[in-house]
């Protein structure tokens, strides 16, 4: 296994080829982001804590049937995954309201759902990756109809097993953030990462948060919860 | 018929009861507003221009089978209709990008749609009239799944019979915002106004602006450009 080219630096991660077309290396940066890059600080072991969660998730996912674009774990801040061609849309499942929608739709932020729900956000920095609807996703070619249901299937799906593995840590998972990708044989495949960076999680008991929004919102050390998510990951010990 | 008490005063027009209790009497306001109320500007004659086109357009959907609120023009500026409650939702058809819509996805303006679409808006000015999802509509309990499929219906009705019209002026018709609402037996019905302030009306061969572009823009007299509308409507002479 070599580490190639770097393909693409983005505000969380690198991306770098590999000997093997179909595998890319992942690289997890110390840098926090919020609100489209305008809040930025580098907050050391970030990286190491992201990696280890998203590796322990994608592991628990794979185990529960769920397919992700990742392979293994190959240091404290690297792994190795497959190759996709990303498609451009941020899938978000919400199971509490919080954050941008509590906002945009005035509903006070802790507010259960009666259902989940998918929404689609068009992955565009410039245009502050605005929320879309089914048919502008037709418009912009970001994806077909029938993909569609196959995200809102697979995001459901990976709700699901989410809810009971945090369940099971007394944390209340609100929402998320997913990618999807296609592979070289044209098979939509879940990528990218799922870690605080990119779900919102409260302790049961206390609605402490532990994730990005420490960060954000600046209610208190970010590594201090996120090394919490990963302890009561019991991931201490795993190394897959 | 006489006019009662005020019951509401918007942007654009005055709303008051009168003897019975299943009509309104709608007064056009000289005002034009944009960005939320950020732009305002009182425009002498808008009142009577608007007044004058809703009452022609919704005349013409009548005698297309399309009904409205409208009952009848009682002046210059006033108009006698069914009163409804009106459903929190503005319902937008699009048959090219301009707009919010251009800039939100970042297509150029005048891009034509294969099909048109239907966009639905959160009717809350303190939220700033949020794009919204069905998901987001069953949530905040605007309307219910069923009602959204008679909405879509009736709009695209709608755009079907406004294309025509407006084709027959030399006028392309954009995009456009309507509302609706439930009468006292539950029937929901095309309400509130079908105007250059809610239309995107763009002159065939010259791409001229006729609509509220004009204001928002400073592209020149509204007046002028809603006369043009009323004008090509042919309706100096009818009083319906
Ligand atoms: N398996 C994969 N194959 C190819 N690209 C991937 C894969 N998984 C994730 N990516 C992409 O790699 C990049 C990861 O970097 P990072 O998370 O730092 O990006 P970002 O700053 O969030 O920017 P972006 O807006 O591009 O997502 C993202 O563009 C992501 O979509
Ligand atoms: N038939 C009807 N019955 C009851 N209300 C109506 C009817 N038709 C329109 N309305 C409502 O009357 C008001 C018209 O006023 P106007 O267009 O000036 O409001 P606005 O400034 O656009 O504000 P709003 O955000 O309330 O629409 C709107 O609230 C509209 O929804
Ligand atoms: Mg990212
Ligand atoms: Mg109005």
């Amino acid at each position: 296994m070599e580490k190639g080219v770097l393909l693409y630096e983005g505000k969380a991660k690198q991306i770098y080829q590999t000997g093997n077309t179909d595998e890319l290396w992942v690289s997890y940066k110390d840098d926090a982001t919020a609100f489209n890059g305008e809040k930025k600080e580098t907050l050391t072991g970030k990286a190491r804590l992201n990696n280890e969660i998203t590796s322990l998730i994608f592991s628990y996912l794979n185990d529960n049937g769920v397919d992700s674009h990742f392979i293994k774990r190959l240091s404290e801040t690297e792994q190795l995954v497959k190759k996709v061609e990303i498609i451009p849309l941020e899938v978000v499942v919400r199971n509490v309201v919080a954050g941008s929608m509590a906002k945009r739709l005035g509903i006070e932020e802790g507010t259960a759902l009666e259902q989940p729900i998918v929404e689609f956000y068009y992955k565009d920095d410039a245009l502050g990756d605005p929320l879309v609807t089914e048919d502008h996703i037709a418009i912009l070619n970001a994806a077909t109809s029938s993909d569609l249901t196959i995200l809102k299937e697979k995001a459901l799906e990976v709700n699901k097993h989410l809810i009971n593995l945090f369940d099971n840590m007394n944390v209340r998972l609100i929402d998320f953030k997913l990618e999807f990708g296609r592979t070289s044989d044209n098979e939509i495949l879940l990528a990218d990462e799922i870690s605080p960076d990119t779900c919102r999680l409260w302790d049961k008991d206390t609605n402490q948060r532990f994730d990005k929004d420490l960060f954000r919102r600046n209610l208190g050390s970010l590594q201090e919860g996120y090394q919490e998510i990963l302890s009561r990951l019991g991931g201490a010990s795993c190394t897959k």
